[in-house]
C-alpha cells in the first residue's frame, strides 16, 4: 500500500483564505453594494469554474453587471457555467478576457451573438445542454468554484427567500455549498423576517443588496388577439386527435400560439367533446396567462411550475388548490424538479419547432443562430428509464412485443409555412450547417425523429408512431405537408392509404369542419378577458395592456 | 365566462383545520412522543395519499411502527407512496386495512411477500416506478396528503439536520409542504444548534422526538474476502476492454462484487494500464467501501452520492475534497439530483443482474419475487433528452448518420452460471410470468436490449452496440455465454467472425492472461486492509468485523 501525501480539503483551506481577505468587507454574511466589484476581484480566482445565475427568467442583473466590471488582470479566463445566455454583459465577459469558455443551455436572444462569438473564436464552447444534463454536470465534472444568484429577500442572517422564482436557484447553490464553492447572492430587499426561509443561511457565504431589483422576463405570455384561426383549426385537431384519442391526463405545453390555441379551447370545444375531468388534468407548466378560463372552469387540477410569469402572482396566491403554494401564500417553483416530472411523470409534451426534416427530426436552430437546447429535449423525448404506465402511455404500446412498454407522447405542431413564409419541412436542417460552423461534436437537433409520435399541422395529423418504415414516415409528413415542396410530393392514393391505416387523419376524419374555426371559439380574446376570468388579479406587465 | 363558485383554498383550510385539532398536544411544532399515534390518527383522513420515508437505507421507522398501530376506524384505505418498502410493518398495515394501495419503487428483502399480497388482493398495486419517475410524480398526479419523514435533528423551532443520509427527505418534504399537505418528521435528537440546517422549519409541521433513532442499512459495503477470481478476471478485462477503451471519465457502479472487484483493481492492474488520471475521475455513486483505496491512490476526482453507508462517515469527513461534504464537515447526500446527475452526466452505469435474455434484456425479478426498480433504469438506459457530449459517449457514435450523436455505457456484468447453478441467460425472463402474476401493465424488465451497450462474462466481453442485427447479437451473446444452453449454440466459425469484427472480445484479444487474475491482485483483500487504507477513518458495522 503506497500512499501519496496529500491535503485532503485543499478547496475548503483556499475557500477560509480567500474569505479572510474580504474580512473587513463583511458584516456577517453581508457585503457593501458599493464594495461588490473588490469582493469579485478578490473571491474568484483565474480559471475558475463560475455558475451565473441565468435563468429562464429571473437574471442576477446586479452580479453579472459588476462581473463585467472587475479588473482583468485580476479575474479572467474563467469557464463559465450558464443555464441561459440572455443578457449583453453575459458576452461582454468574453470579448474582455474576464470569460473564455462557456458551458450553457438556452441563448435565446443573444442566439446569433453566441454563434458569431464561438465562431471567431472569442468563446471557447465547452457544450450545449439541456437543463436537466446541466445541473447534473453541476455535481460530476462542472463542479463550481464560485455561484452568482439571485434571491428575492434576505433576512439579516442571510436566510433566503426565492419565493415565485424559485427557478434552479437551490440546485446551483447546494452544488457549490457541499463542495467548498463560494456563494454569493443579490437580493432586492432586506428583511427583518422572511415570508419563509427557502434555503438556509449556512448554504450561503456571502449576501449583497443589488442597487435596483433583479431583471425578470414574462416569456410565457401569449396575447390570445394574436391567435389565428388556423392554430384554432389546429388546436381542435389536436384535441379530439390526441388528447381525447390517448387520454392524455398529465402534460406539458411548449411556449406558443398554438398551444395558447389549445389552453383557451379547453373550456369551449372542449367541453362540447366530454373530456372535462378525464384529459388534461395535471400540469407541469409555467403559469402561462392563457390557462386561466381552464383553470376557472374546473378542468385543471394540478400545475407544477419550472418557474413564474410576471403578473400571475395574485392569481396563483388565490389558487392554492391548483398551484405550489408554500404556507406563507406565495408560489414556490423548482425547475430540476419539474424538469424531472416533465420529463418522467407526464403522459405527453406537445411544443411547436422552426424546422421538421422530411423523417421528422426537429430543430429550432436556424442559420447563423445557436439558440441551444432549455428543457424541451428532456420532456421531448421518450424516457428509457420509465416504467410505469399511463393509459395514454399504454396506447402507445406496440402489443405484438411481450417485452413492449409504452411511450411518451411527443406532438409537434406546426403551420406547413412559418411566419417568415418559408416551407417549415425541409430536406436539411439548417443545424447540420450550424454543426460545422461552431465545430459542435454533433448537430444541434431539438426533438428526434424517434422520439416525435405525432406531427399535427392546418392539413391534419400524422400519427409517426403508427408507421412502420421509415418511407411511410416520410409518406405520412408529407401527406399533411400541404404545398411545401414535401407536401406537393404527397399522392392522392398515398393519402388514402395512409388514412386507411389510422396513420394520418384530416379535419373531416375527426369531424371536424374547417370553417367551424372561428377565434370566437377561444374563451378568451383578449387579454383583458383573461383580467376578468381572473377576477382582476391577473396584472399584465405593461407591454401586454392594451390600455392606457 | 360562466364560472362556477369554487373554493380555491380547500386544502389549506382542510390542513387548518386538522391542525387545530392536535392544538393540545402541540408544543412549537413539537408533538411528545407518546402522542404520535393519536397525531396521526387525527392528521391521516381515510384514503389519503400518504409517503413514508422508506429510502434505500434511512427508514422512518419510529413513524411507520406507529402507524402500524392506529385505530382503523379511524385511519383506513390508505393510499401509500414509498420508494422503498423494506420493513415488516411496511406490509402489515396492508393486511390490518390501514392502507389499501401501493405506488412504490423497489422492495428488496420483502419482494416475496409484496407478490404474494398483490396476488392475494390484500394490496392493491398503483405501480412500480424507478426512484425519479416515483419523485416526478409527488409533483403531478401522487400529490401526497401526507408526508412521513426522518431526520437525524432538529432544532427547537423545527428546522432539520438530515446530514449524511439526507436521500429523498427534501424531495418528499418539498412535495407536501408546497401543497397544502402535512410534514411530519421524526427526529433521533433536538439540540439548541443544529450542525447546519439542511431543511427549514418553514417546511416542517409536526415534529416528534422517536423512541430510539431511525433503522438505517449498509447496503453497499462488500467484505473484499469474498471476491472471486473469476470476478478479478472481469473486472480486469472490463478494465482495460471497456474503461481504457472508450475512456471512461465519469460513471456509476451498481451493487455487487464484480463492482467491487474493479474498484479494487484501480490502484494494481489500472495502474499498470497506464489510465489513472483519464478515466474513473468523477462518480455519482454511495460511498462504498471498496472505494476507499482508489480515493487514496488518488484516481477519485469526485463523489456525489444518493445517500451515506454505515461507517463511511469519519472517512468521508475526512476527504471534503473528493466528496459533497457541507461547511459543518458532514457529508450531504440528495437522491433525486444524484440520479439526475447519474442519468444525464456521466458516461457509463456498470451493474450486474439476475437473468439475461438472449436478445440482452434484463431483470432482477425472478419467481415470486416482486423486487421492483429502484434507481438503475434511470441510469442504466441511453439517455434520448441527453445532448452534450464526452469521448466516452461519442465512442459510441453511429459516424454514418450525419444527425447521429453519441449513447450511454450501459454495461452488465454477469457470471455465465448465477451463485444457485443457474444458467443467466434464459429463453425467456422470469419477469413475463410476475407480470401475469401481479397483473402488471408491461414486464418488469431492469435494463432493456436497445440500452445495453456491453456486456461482460468470464469468457469476454460482447460490444453489442457494434452488432448490426437482432441475430448478430444474440451470436454475440452466445460466444461469451461459456457452457449454458446460450454459449453451447455458439461456433467457432461465429465466434471468430465476431472477433474479427471487434464484436466479441476474449481476454487473450484483450492481452490478458486468465492466470493473472489472482486475489493478490486486490488493493484491499480483507475489511482490515481497508481500514488500513483510510488511517483507520472507516469504522464498519459489527457484521463486517472478522475480529472480536
Amino acid at each position: 500500500m503506497e500512499k501519496p501525501a496529500r491535503n485532503w480539503a485543499s478547496k475548503r483551506e483556499q475557500k477560509a483564505q480567500t474569505m479572510k481577505k474580504i474580512e473587513h468587507l463583511l458584516d456577517g454574511k453581508y457585503v457593501p453594494t458599493e464594495a461588490i466589484i473588490e469582493v469579485l476581484e478578490t473571491v474568484i480566482q483565474p480559471g475558475d469554474k463560475v455558475v451565473l445565475e441565468g435563468d429562464n427568467q429571473k437574471q442576477a442583473s446586479f452580479l453579472s453587471k459588476s462581473l463585467e466590471q472587475v479588473n482583468t488582470d485580476k479575474v479572467n479566463q474563467l469557464h463559465m457555467i450558464m443555464s441561459s445566455i440572455s443578457r449583453p454583459e453575459h458576452l461582454t465577459i468574453f470579448e474582455k478576457g474576464i470569460a473564455a469558455k462557456i458551458d450553457f443551455s438556452y441563448a435565446g436572444a443573444q442566439s446569433t451573438r453566441v454563434a458569431q462569438m464561438i465562431e471567431d473564436g472569442t468563446m471557447k464552447l465547452g457544450d450545449i445542454h439541456t437543463y436537466l444534463e446541466l445541473y447534473g454536470r453541476l455535481f460530476v465534472d462542472l463542479i463550481p468554484n464560485v455561484v452568482l444568484v439571485a434571491a428575492d429577500k434576505a433576512d439579516k442572517q442571510g436566510n433566503l427567500y426565492t419565493g415565485y422564482n424559485t427557478e434552479e436557484t437551490p440546485t446551483i447553490v447546494e452544488a457549490a455549498a457541499f463542495k467548498d464553492g463560494i456563494v454569493i447572492v443579490q437580493v432586492n430587499e432586506v428583511v427583518d423576517e422572511l415570508p419563509r426561509v427557502d434555503i438556509p443561511s449556512d448554504w450561503i457565504d456571502i449576501v449583497v443588496l443589488a442597487d435596483q431589483p433583479y431583471q425578470l422576463e414574462a416569456l410565457f405570455t401569449r396575447d390570445p388577439q394574436n391567435i389565428t384561426e388556423l392554430q384554432i383549426l389546429m388546436a381542435m385537431m389536436a384535441l379530439k386527435g390526441i388528447y381525447a384519442e390517448h387520454e392524455v391526463q398529465s402534460l406539458n405545453h411548449g411556449i406558443g400560439f398554438n398551444t395558447a390555441a389549445i389552453e383557451l379551447l379547453l373550456p369551449t370545444y372542449g367541453e362540447t367533446l366530454g373530456i372535462k375531468g378525464k384529459v388534461a388534468k395535471n400540469w407541469v407548466l409555467n403559469p402561462h396567462p392563457t390557462m386561466i378560463p381552464a383553470i376557472e372552469s374546473g378542468w385543471v387540477e394540478s400545475i407544477h411550475s419550472f418557474g413564474g410569469e410576471v403578473g400571475m402572482e395574485k392569481y396563483i396566491a388565490a389558487r392554492p388548490d391548483v398551484f405550489f403554494v408554500g404556507k406563507d401564500g406565495t408560489m414556490r417553483s423548482n425547475r430540476a424538479l419539474s424538469q424531472t416530472a416533465g420529463q418522467y411523470a407526464v403522459d405527453m409534451f406537445i411544443g411547436s419547432t422552426l424546422q421538421l426534416d422530411y423523417e421528422g427530426n426537429s430543430s429550432t436552430v436556424t442559420k447563423g443562430r445557436l439558440s441551444g437546447f432549455g428543457g424541451a429535449p428532456n420532456m421531448g423525448h421518450n424516457p428509457g428509464g420509465r416504467r410505469h404506465s399511463t393509459p395514454a402511455w399504454q396506447s402507445l404500446r406496440d402489443e405484438k412485443d411481450p417485452l413492449g412498454k409504452g411511450q411518451k407522447l411527443v406532438v409537434q405542431m406546426v403551420e406547413t409555412y412559418s411566419s417568415n413564409k418559408k416551407p417549415v419541412f425541409v430536406e436539411t436542417l439548417d443545424a447540420l450547417d450550424v454543426q460545422k460552423q461552431a465545430g459542435l461534436a454533433n448537430a444541434p437537433v431539438m426533438i428526434y425523429s424517434d422520439d416525435t409520435t405525432h406531427i399535427v399541422t392546418e392539413e391534419g395529423i400524422a400519427y409517426l408512431y403508427k408507421a412502420t418504415s421509415k418511407e411511410q414516415k416520410q409518406a405520412a409528413i408529407a401527406a399533411i405537408g400541404g404545398v411545401t415542396p414535401l407536401g406537393m410530393t404527397s399522392t392522392k392514393e398515398s393519402l388514402d392509404e395512409l388514412r386507411a391505416a389510422g396513420i394520418v387523419k384530416l379535419p373531416e376524419d375527426l369531424g371536424i369542419k374547417r370553417s367551424d374555426a372561428k377565434r370566437s371559439l377561444l374563451a378568451a380574446q383578449t387579454v383583458d378577458d383573461l383580467i376578468e376570468w381572473s377576477d382582476g388579479l391577473y396584472q399584465p406587465p405593461m407591454k401586454f395592456r392594451t390600455w392606457s
